[in-house]
């Protein structure tokens, strides 16, 4: 971080830039991000019901989320293009909330986190569900695309509270 | 949408596919969807405070997320590509909550609506806000990605209430 | 096809072009193309009995299948943009020869047809199968790539024998 | 390869992921791969005789199918990312078939084969031959797409018989 | 043009935005733009007799630039998403000057114009020239990109004195 | 560079492909380039004046250049994919010429150069500034696109005379 602005991703001038990470060093590293979409309940029935008969639409999304995740530099300005050794995206059904809650963990060694490509895959996972259930249901909302851990790099191991 | 299946993009057999939407008409259509990120009292001053001197994060993540719309149907797998007319991206800034407001406003004259492209350029924008600041706050959230409007095509207008 | 050189997507001089379609009819098109892979007994077996549970290999490919058609542009030099209105990728199993048979429709109304987008589709649906089945049967071979049907346009309906 | 599934790319619940190849050791791997596409004697002959004069058919599809193996990660979606240190696309003419035969080598340093990107490159190469010759011959056939040789990794050695 | 800003891509308040051309009239539209690449004799001498046998250059630069084009509204992060109808990229050579000049052709029906995707298809043409010889003349340099001509549209006809 | 061929991108038979960088040593490599565009004195004045305000037309530049860098494999067909480590974009303004100045920095640490990285940014970033101001202005040109200085590798400090 330098002395003139805190926000590392702008120079002294305030002009944008990829950060140098050249000097960083390669260690493992993980992030696990998280989020969740809300929806009428006939909507939820049909994607908890959903399986390769009637429609998986959590098979799809799971596909979408990976593939967005290798695109996240791609997608993100000032994002570094990373070689991702693992992404996985898992669902669970929140019966009493008709929410389905979105995990998922990205790996890499290299110079730079993953935490970037944590967040976009939760978010191309839930627009895809959105996209897939929008007929029935056009009110449904994402919430709480967080960060849930960070591990490996100079800033060390973060978790949220 | 199909008697057999209220996921128009499964057919009677459960499986995924690009519905067709060749005999729809071509109408001009409209969607307009919001987002938003909270973080801490500190990190949102230095967005606020942000400019073409300090480093303009809005600027940034404006950018970001018209671009992502145009990516909308590489991103989202049963998509239909669009010829998007235009795309805005407004963020006001909510100062009791610590909290950047994003809306979008995507438009074109086709076949499908533009809820999608909408709502994938909020995404993507609020997650490059998030890029930008994560060096100074990692607890950063995004929450309530929804759809605001909808006009054009068969199934008419449509408005959150 | 121009007198001089029979390939039309060269010009007279033999250099490479996209040939101008901006004068040809906006007709409805449509383009069926298939292909199959060919495995050892064990392999055909697992992809047989996958599904939600142990592992649904087809429809993941059906996915990528489905996303290929849409980069078709990209990936073929000098094939036209199309905003296909219309994907579908089928698979039947042939158990007699422990082969996977992929059919492709695809669909749109303009000025060029969609052949290479089904023919695309095919070919990266198919990879997809070998890519999930590679770890248990590296010798499996994809066989029998071609256009089966093609209607609209000056050059009307054609069907393979 | 997990006890409980034969298919790696897919964990103990049967759910698709981008597994884990960040323990596996760094080391020089290489792929080769084939395929064909057979076409009328007509076809053929133009193929055969194009040149920078006439129209350099192979020449165009060599580059297609280099560049389509630098996006293999983004067609295949179970694919890691790769930096591919070399990539060569070779045709041969076989005369009596009226057969082109496509053999890619690529290779690189890495956790992960590169079977993917050989095998990609030759379906894109063979489909833009199709692309370029079907305005006078749409009944070629792709055929024969497979691995050749692969060397590197844990796995070692593979040749096809 | 709004009356508050003659920088159309800018709303009233600076924003950078996708403007909307959706009542904007179909109308046939073209763009040529110009470019050239000057290099060392013996550099100009190897691209000059460069062929099939000897390594074509040009051949795959001009690939290199119809690729482009298609991509153009995914580089310039405001440009409008377009249905190229024709691309044409042609060189000839300066041998007075040790040059190659580049001039494409881009059609299209629609709702705004394609001299973006023209001047690209000149700048990536050229670039591409420069990889291929960079091994033999780092000095090398690429001048001259203009638009040449610009028909269809509100705006009427231009070209360049 | 091989006996047969100066042009290293062409094999012994003049047939592209990616050259083997395998053997290379990974090394701290840097380049910059620079570029610029000339335009009318009152398109000059509204770029120079331009800010959050009135329209980063710079800002927006930048940020296009930064993301192109990352797409240069993708772009330029026998380029090999790189993670860049960073990537910066300056631009300045020469008022008696009523020109922008643009250079590039561009790092990795590799096997190969990351030239092609910086001239891609490089005139990315001027199309940019072109479509912002074409509506103004249609006379612009980008001259003088070319390599300042490279560094790291086997072919040692390269400077522009």
């Amino acid at each position: 971080m330098s002395a003139d602005n805190p926000l590392t991703h702008f120079d002294a001038q305030g002009q944008a830039h990829m950060v140098d990470v050249g000097d960083k060093a390669h260690t493992a590293r993980v992030a696990r991000a998280a989020g969740s979409i809300t929806m009428l309940p006939a909507t939820f029935a049909l994607v908890r019901d959903g399986n390769a008969k009637k429609g998986d639409v959590l098979g799809v999304a799971r596909i979408a989320g990976i593939q967005a995740s290798k695109r996240t530099s791609d997608l993100i300005p000032l994002c570094h293009p990373i070689a991702l050794t693992k992404v996985s995206v898992d669902f669970s059904l929140d019966e009493a909330n008709n929410r389905v809650d979105c995990e998922v963990t990205a790996r890499t060694t290299g110079q730079t986190g993953v935490e970037m490509e944590a967040l976009t895959a939760v978010s191309v996972a839930l627009l895809t569900i959105y996209d897939m259930c929008k007929a029935v249901d056009r009110g449904m909302r994402i919430d709480g695309i967080h960060l849930l851990e960070k591990a490996g790099g100079k800033s060390g191991h973060w978790t949220a509270e």
